[in-house]
């Protein structure tokens, strides 16, 4: 694998490099595309269209758990598991609330020492400061970079704090959720909703003293899976349970994951859940981009400003002005 | 009061009977409003416009809690309470869910005999299937209608199911959050989050057997309400106890918003809470009419929908498909 340094300006070398695995483009290319400049989008833009070609083959696993739960080990040793396989993974990160906390997602990922070391491997937490929104776009489009880069297996990797949840779900084949099993009380502090949107649960740290109590958690888990509504896919969840430190259980995560992969590419569930999220990608894009495009007119943000003068003065009614300032952005 | 039935279409005459405090022309100037028609769009906002110098003198009451809280019943109180007071109020309901259930909403609203029968009230479900951002915009206007027409106290109803309640709050001064006392769990089954949202906490049902419960209720409440940051308002939230069968209590809940009322006024709160939502109403309604003229114009929809198809097929990336389109619609 190349690594050599590449001077960005030239897309077709970047869109070539990229093609060939070479990692140090890549991450160029998805700091590319994290840009808020214009004539930087339009590049991004530009590369990603002559890369759809080599889009979409791999298979994207999103992975939320609460902090604590051990996501970074899980990630690590689960991504040497399928780097052992000779597969070659990315792993994303999604963290809303690194824009208070700046570095703590680097903080997270140097902890996964080996596999960062790893040549199959490639991890590249999301840049930050952005809205949520914002954020999900670009982690989209660092995946499809990486899959045109010939990684099989993309791990996107959220906190499970709620609203990230959805938009991981929403751009993910497979969802995992870590757990840790609690003291009796299984199932407090998680919300029913990222359960519900769950194809596989993990119970982590089921070693040592631990393990009784997370086999009793995934029984637990298991018997309040059967409470909810069949998924849309038809897949009936499962819960299993994994040990980092005894390197248990990994396997059966990943036969779930592919046995899950083979059963919706039979359903055509595969196929047309990614058609969905790619419609629901173009749509969020599209409130997301107007947005911008006001904040960054000049003429458009100047006008927005007045009419916001005019409604904190109450000389104008807010959906009248809203009314007023789409349609006079909008062409006839 | 007149209750003449009047034939829309000259918008002077709708303006002079809404400023007389003519209710049945108030009703019809609400549902043209509501109306998704173009032109009735067009129409409203002018007539907005006209009785804008007349609106915002009123005191705005949201109104919460979970089905079978009591909702209805305190309204009915509360309102009879207000109204024997010789102000005049009008109550409007959004309910989210009523999209599902036709004519729930009015069912409800019959509930409310007594007070829909008093002279000094007006009664408004807000019209279904929209949006909850459509909802929330008409309730907004029906707000500023019902002002101009010289109601002082408007009660805002939603159904405490979580999404309606944080639109609510953004278009009220004060935020009345109705819980009923259970057995023992009393923060149970309550988001966090809408418990921030309140000015004032009232125990329902406070009577009988249930009075002891309720009381209990009320200090668990309100030692749970210490731990929360104080608001923005500097207000410190207050709980108190009701029961409509015996009708206690509600004059504590008046001269608690009362209260509420003239501290907010004194800091300034009051007047900078109302620019901000107004600022806040603004910016969701941009977005909002911007779908809905993407959706309405034909030429625009058609784009639109020849670009899903082409990102549906993975022709072009979602990304670029949304700014290409948003740029297309919009004037250089």
């Amino acid at each position: 694998m190349k690594t050599a340094v590449h001077r960005p300006g030239n897309l077709q070398e970047v869109e070539k490099e990229v093609l060939h695995g070479n990692v140090v483009v890549l991450a160029q290319a998805i700091t590319l595309c994290e840009s808020q400049k214009p004539s930087d989008q339009r590049k991004s833009d530009d590369l990603l269209q002559k890369l759809l070609p080599h889009t979409g083959r791999s298979l994207r696993i999103g992975i939320t758990g609460a902090p604590g739960v051990g996501k970074s080990t899980f990630i690590e040793v689960f991504g040497n598991y399928l780097t052992a396989l000779q597969k070659r993974i990315a792993v994303l990160a999604i963290d809303p609330s690194s824009e208070k906390t700046k570095g703590s997602i680097l903080g997270d990922k140097t902890r996964m020492e080996e596999l960062a070391k790893d040549p199959l491997a490639f991890i590249r937490p999301t840049a930050t400061g952005h809205t949520l929104g914002g954020v999900a776009d670009k982690t989209r489009e660092a995946m499809l970079l990486c899959e045109a880069a010939g990684f099989e297996i993309i791990l996107v990797e959220t906190v499970g704090v709620g609203q990230s949840e959805t938009a991981v779900r929403n751009m993910v084949d497979f969802f995992l959720l870590l757990q840790l099993a609690g003291a009796g009380d299984e199932l407090q502090g998680i919300k029913k909703g990222i359960m519900e949107m769950a194809d596989g649960i993990v119970i982590t740290k089921a070693d040592g003293e631990n393990e009784k109590r997370a086999k009793q958690a995934q029984t637990e888990y298991q018997q309040a899976l059967h409470l909810f509504q069949p998924s849309e896919s038809g897949w009936r969840p499962r819960v299993l349970t994994t040990s980092a430190l005894e390197r248990k259980g990994v396997d059966e995560v990943w036969k779930l994951i592919e046995a899950f992969h083979l059963f919706s590419l039979k359903t055509n569930f595969f196929q047309r859940n990614r058609a969905q999220q790619n419609l629901h990608w173009f749509r969020a894009s599209v409130e997301q981009w107007f947005k911008t495009k006001i904040l960054n007119s000049k003429g458009a943000s100047r006008k927005f400003k007045s009419f916001e003068k005019k409604v904190v003065e109450g000389k104008i009614a807010p959906s009248k002005a809203a009314r007023e300032i789409v349609n006079s952005l909008l062409k006839k």
